[in-house]
């Protein structure tokens, strides 16, 4: 499809937002007035910037408050309209967007509304030009596409179209089945938002919260899929409100934006029948790979940080297991959990070391096809990392996450050793203490920086198969924290997204530190957390500890028996019961950079992360 | 009257919370659960931490999800509440907050909502604490005041009254009329919030957005009038969800909330009958000034900075009309216009420039009683800031505005050379280019971080007597802007306060330089702005250029005269019509740190500041 972008959807000056969209592969974009107006040249200028740079101008947006008004007010906005059909010819726009009337002035009579657009249709097709109407979900008298295009349909005209956009119908919940019905060429722009479910004014929703498809709640695929069996054949174009777009580099939202394009074309494609002949192209990209687990977690340090993060992991009951032959990387085992420190110096590890410090470098994902899933995510626009590999050692297909870190895709069928028995001398009786029960990876909580959120649900969803779950907000003391889980359909791979929306807490404090986006801390997963607690704490693991006060009130909200809520307060553990149930976890103490462990116990389907639980860990690590 | 606060209003952990409000001359405190269950020490020691900091413990809250329950629930209910009586004994609190049910159990039946209540509030008197019932806006059965009273009276129990939160009944635009008429001594608690008017769901609305009274759009007075005139005798309390408190400095914030209470008190207390008996005493201020213009600025400049801004004036048709008798300060003179440049060292001024170079670090507010307006600052919990007086020199009250200029109170009988007579060595004739018609200080726009607009709002309220117009919302190319205007009734004093909610805006920048609260720019008003603007040109000031688009576009939107029109296109010009009048205004380009001014022409009776063009203004600068 011809991919296209609205300039209200970046952030920049106009030509900064155009050689964004240009380097991020776009074919063309919709111009928002606002931002010709506040451009710094002319009309005839902005089109051969744009030509330069090899976009076409798809779409002139928004011409307001047009139809369905008195006559006096209709003369006006035809002069009005010349104007802007000038702007459009000497730029080479060929089609204007004009959106349903909000003016108190519009009279509800579709018959005068279809009468003044077939009049402005006709202007424009003196010129050559075309004009799409929309229905504004707070459009005085046409809110709905169906009201939309009875008036374009009244109206008669060829060069008069409809256009839509997902959001405008979505966001009321009005049904798109119907779209299919309409004929495609009279489809003139399609329009794609999708955003999170927010229980506020449509207006304030519209203009501030919209986000790039794949990033929200909205059923964009079925809208999509409507569409073109409709027969639309026009742009996919994206009009995207959002506060938080307005403050991101415009070079990381646009990738952003072209991923959500390709994610969504590939999704609808799965959907229709290939056997049947569509006139528009859709991405094709190798399948979301099929996840089974985390194989390993990789830790960038240098000499010393080696040492006292070794110490700990030992404290945590992990093995020294192997030693690489040749670099200086060493690996450390429990159970099925892999802790890889790399202190090897001109290597990824230490740029990464010297640009944050000690820190999370790379994540080890397994699955059946590691090529085809980096095959995959370079489809969807991740920059593929390619590590020298030394003879008789496994090659690992790498990607490079939004922040900066890795991911490795780890060939299922390498089994435990496999990966490692090349590279690494292995010893599994190697120095460490004795096992302390932990035997999973139950997921990585990471820390970002608020514009890296949306950032990450896409890449979770389109690169990496995991959805994401509820988003919660969290009090810390020093300002809220809003936290979502990501995780693949067995829960074998699980991430929780974390973004602090105050500057002044603890995981903002982190993030400055670490670059704006870090693993905040890992959870292992343990069958018998009492256990491993004692096990853990006889090592001289310190876990961060937890007033009295909220065992006491546990007790009244939870019908549990007296003898585990006292066992619980004795270890510092805290609990979380859902319908499907429970969850036991403690955090440990933080070590470098501010990073911890969590130990969990996951009991029947509990499938959240105790978040009700995290502002007790805060408010402890703050009064520390 | 006794004031209160809830601890979830406040940053911080329990004890800094607890220190914050003491310092700022509470009485007691609502503790909120959340923060004692996180607290590290038991009950007892939260007790001994109150009695130490000479805080009563007035509240425990919430209780929730209680009344109107089955049985089985009930019992268990009354369970927890057992354990929450044991805490609040051992703190000291004799009081729990118990919130109208939300739980999909409860039943819509107030007689048995009445029957639970008593039982609850019969185990409570057993201890000599009592129980307060309050009307969540969004409780599932019980939603307003006038139900939960019902539900009290019923009940029929010494140990139960009515606890009252004017967010609940506001946000529903319920009437506070009827409260009036409830027995005072029923009405066990008072909650003041207010808000601004926004258009979400109440429960996001309440658990983000409240404010402190006076810093939203709540009739907040007459709520606590009709209070007083039920004869309620108790605190007056403070429990404020709001995403911007949680990480505010809690030391300002629990400032801000005192001058808070202390405005409201004494805005009821001029509505009540002063002959009428009343059972509370309320705050008595000396009155609101009132103020009849700016009198001067004043820039904190070294000697580098004094010369270039001199010569900046001068191009703007400013006259070096005095030197002072012993520093190293200069007055500027055109019109009505008195700018103080002040590089002498050892001074106030000196210290703001040697933290956030040159800048401005004071305003003259013209009054006609300067020192009751100092003392109505500091009952009002400014701080007074004395400057050394030499002899024979003019004593100008002033006080310290949040961010740390200074604001000083010049008595208008002083006239136009008073203040300055005795001070300066006056020129009338000294140094400087032709007058450019530049009459009067039209405004002063202040950017201020985001946790400091409400603290303004209120300032600007309760101190200087300035109040609010609408807040808008503006599109910098690197993220929003939000702009309230606070002006004085005869609209001779008017500060515009912006805030970047983006950190990547030219605002954010030049607030990161300035440490968080700067004057932004200075808007000087003409009588002809072609006739000034001409002027200043041929001087040399170079003004922000303004897109030829901007022209093309205005012409389409705004019914002008052509001529007009080419007459602003030529001299860079913009525009804006309200009902009431219309506004040309231009900018000059910055000079140090940022700041720039702005001229302007008003026609008629308009009463803004030109936002709509503040994003053309905002994009020509960063093309520039």
């Amino acid at each position: 499809m011809h991919r296209s972008i609205a300039t209200v959807s970046l952030s920049g000056t106009l030509r900064q937002k155009l050689e964004a969209i240009a380097a991020a592969g776009f074919d063309g974009f919709e111009l928002f007035e606002n931002d010709f107006i506040q451009f710094n040249g002319s009309a005839a200028t902005l089109g051969a910037i744009a030509r330069d740079l090899g976009l076409s101008v798809d779409l002139y947006q928004p011409f307001r408050d047009f139809e369905a008004m008195p006559e006096l007010q209709f003369r006006r906005s035809l002069e009005r309209a010349e104007r802007k059909f000038d702007l459009m010819q000497a730029m080479g726009a060929r089609l204007m967007l004009c959106c349903s009337n909000t003016s108190p002035m519009a009279v509800d009579d579709p018959a005068r509304a279809a009468a003044q657009l077939h009049a402005l249709a006709e202007r424009a097709a003196q010129r050559g030009l075309r004009v799409g109407f929309e229905a504004l979900a707070w459009g005085r008298c046409t809110s709905r596409y169906g009201q939309a295009w009875d008036i374009v349909r009244r109206a008669d005209h060829p060069n008069l179209g409809l256009i839509l956009d997902s959001f405008h119908t979505l966001s009321l919940k009005d049904d798109p089945a119907g779209i299919a019905d309409i004929p495609g060429d009279k489809i003139f722009f399609l329009q794609m938002a999708d955003a999170p479910l927010m229980a506020m004014d449509v207006l304030q929703w519209a203009r501030h919260h919209r986000s790039f498809p794949g990033q929200g709640d909205f059923d964009v695929v079925t809208f999509l899929e409507k569409t073109l069996q409709a027969g639309y054949t026009g742009p996919l174009s994206l009009e995207i409100f959002n506060d938080v777009f307005r403050e991101t580099p415009n070079r990381r939202t646009a990738v952003d934006a072209m991923r959500s394009l390709l994610y969504l074309e590939s999704q609808v494609r799965e959907r229709l029948d290939d056997a049947a002949p569509r006139a528009v192209t859709l991405f094709s990209p190798p399948p979301l790979p099929d996840l089974s687990g985390i194989s390993f977690i990789e830790f960038a340090v240098d000499e010393a940080a080696a040492a006292s993060l070794g110490a700990l992991l030992q404290q945590l009951g992990f093995r020294r297991v192997g030693q690489h032959r040749s670099k200086a990387v060493v690996l450390y085992r429990q159970g099925d959990v892999h802790l890889i420190v790399n202190a090897q110096p001109d290597s990824f590890a230490r740029e990464r070391f010297d640009a944050h410090g000690a820190s999370v470098c790379a994540l080890g994902l397994r699955t059946d096809d590691p090529e085809a899933a980096a095959e995959r995510a370079v489809a969807m626009r991740s920059q593929p990392h390619h590590s020298p590999v030394g003879p008789g050692e496994v090659r690992v297909p790498a990607i490079v996450a939004p922040g900066g870190n890795l991911v490795h895709f780890v060939a299922s069928a390498l089994g435990r050793d496999g990966l490692y028995a090349a590279d690494f001398v292995l010893d599994d009786d190697g120095p460490g203490a004795s096992d302390a029960g932990l035997q999973a990876i139950d997921h990585v909580a990471l820390g970002l920086d608020i514009d890296q959120l949306d950032t990450w649900v896409l890449f979770s969803r389109a690169v990496l198969g995991l959805e994401p779950g509820e988003s919660l907000e969290l009090a810390d003391p020093f300002g809220l924290i809003r936290s979502r889980g990501v995780a693949n359909a067995d829960r074998s791979v699980r991430l929780v997204l974390n973004v602090s929306l105050s500057q002044r807490t603890r995981t903002a404090r982190t993030l400055r530190r670490s670059g704006g986006g870090a693993v905040h801390h890992i959870a292992l997963r343990c069958d018998d957390i009492f256990e491993s607690v004692a096990h853990l704490r006889a090592n001289g693991v310190a876990f961060v500890p937890i007033s009295g006060n909220y065992h006491d009130d546990l007790a009244t909200r939870i019908d549990l028996d007296g003898g585990l809520i006292e066992r619980m307060r004795a270890a510092g553990v805290l609990f979380d019961r859902s319908p499907a149930g429970d969850y036991l976890h403690i955090y440990t103490e933080s070590f470098e950079n501010g990073l911890f462990f969590e130990v969990v116990q996951r009991v029947d389907d509990y499938d959240a992360y105790g978040a009700i639980n995290a502002p007790a860990r805060m408010a402890s690590q703050a009064q520390s």
